[in-house]
């Protein structure tokens, strides 16, 4: 049975939440075995648990605030707007991304895509 | 060669004007042969220019006004958010929709993918 849009709503909270405040453990538990994510689109996509956990371990140390914007759902399916802020002392990296997701019967994450560019990212001072 | 930002961002300007202003014609136009068009994400694609052109079809006797909010362009692959207004008389009928798509070299649309359910239309008094 396809997930609710309740369910899905909840996973991608706990994604925002997770990239910004948790480990990559956290975040790996909201992907299903076998998950693949493409970030940005146009690069190789990480296929494997190891490389996940690689691209997640990157961001954990990091101190970050992460916002949903905008999320819509269709079927499976989840696009959403948020937005990431990196605090780095006296400047914060901010950074808007659309992400797609697909899900399982239990709204695990089982493909995720970035949609996002250098044009993105900005810096602005911290307030 | 893949296509510049700029290219990719005229073709989905070009697009939500033709969609909320143009006729058919106009919307295939920008539309690569073989284009898929999936809208809502998990009905079935429309794969035929037949097929499109009777689904533009039928929104062209509308009128109605569409803003892009945001664009992420990622390689050859856009994901934005746009609202679609469609004027009925007393009631405004507002849509918010991510839509996805890739594009060929010539910044023609090869796929666009509508990510929405029922709960993104809100119908509003005109004001």
């Amino acid at each position: 049975m396809a997930p609710s849009s309740e369910a899905i709503r909840t996973t991608v909270e706990n994604y925002i939440r997770s990239v910004a405040k948790g480990t990559a453990d956290d975040v790996l538990a909201l992907y299903a075995p076998g998950a693949t994510v493409e970030d940005p689109v146009g690069t190789e996509p990480r296929t494997t648990e190891e490389a996940l956990r690689e691209f997640y371990g990157v961001i954990e140390p990091l101190t970050q605030t992460g916002e949903l914007l905008t999320l819509k759902i269709a079927a499976s399916n989840a696009a959403f707007l948020f937005r990431l802020t990196t605090h780095l002392g006296e400047q914060n990296l901010v950074m808007e991304v659309v992400d797609v997701m697909t899900f399982d019967d239990d709204a695990k994450i089982t493909s995720m895509k970035a949609y996002w560019s250098q044009d993105d990212m900005v810096t602005v001072p911290a307030s």
